[in-house]
């Protein structure tokens, strides 16, 4: 068994309005920071994981994601595994 | 003047317990994924910014993880810049 950590990106479907970004992004005016726009915020996740092989902590990483840390229908995730 | 795009990450520091990975992490036995562990969450970040260059837009970004994105008392952050 060999122990993987996988980087995992949760963030807001982009057809989906995002009131936290928004937020953010009117805040950067105030800051004095108004060249920056289109604030997203999303969630990033590490963990680590016991696994044969690189394929099968993909597989049980993609199932996380898929029952638990992602909600499909307003988020979309994306993830990077690496052995440690 | 170019667009950048920003990817951050905001994470807890290590020295700080983390509730809600710690009870993701429990949630996984439920689930059948027992061999995940040390789940942490932070935020990903993702924005636009018009800079004259990339080092510019590298030290606004600082500047905006610093004054509004991270708590650096409790957390960390990096990021990646790429011109658009």
């Amino acid at each position: 068994m060999t122990k993987f950590q996988a980087e995992i990106d949760v963030m807001p479907k982009k057809e989906i309005l995002d009131p936290q970004g928004k937020a953010v992004s009117g805040s950067m005016k105030n800051l004095g920071l108004s060249e920056i726009e289109n604030v997203r915020i999303g969630k990033h996740i590490t963990l680590e994981i016991e696994a044969e092989n690189e394929q099968v902590a993909h597989e049980k990483v993609d199932q996380a994601c898929k029952s638990l840390l992602a909600n499909l229908i307003m988020e979309s995730y994306n993830f990077e595994i690496k052995a440690l």
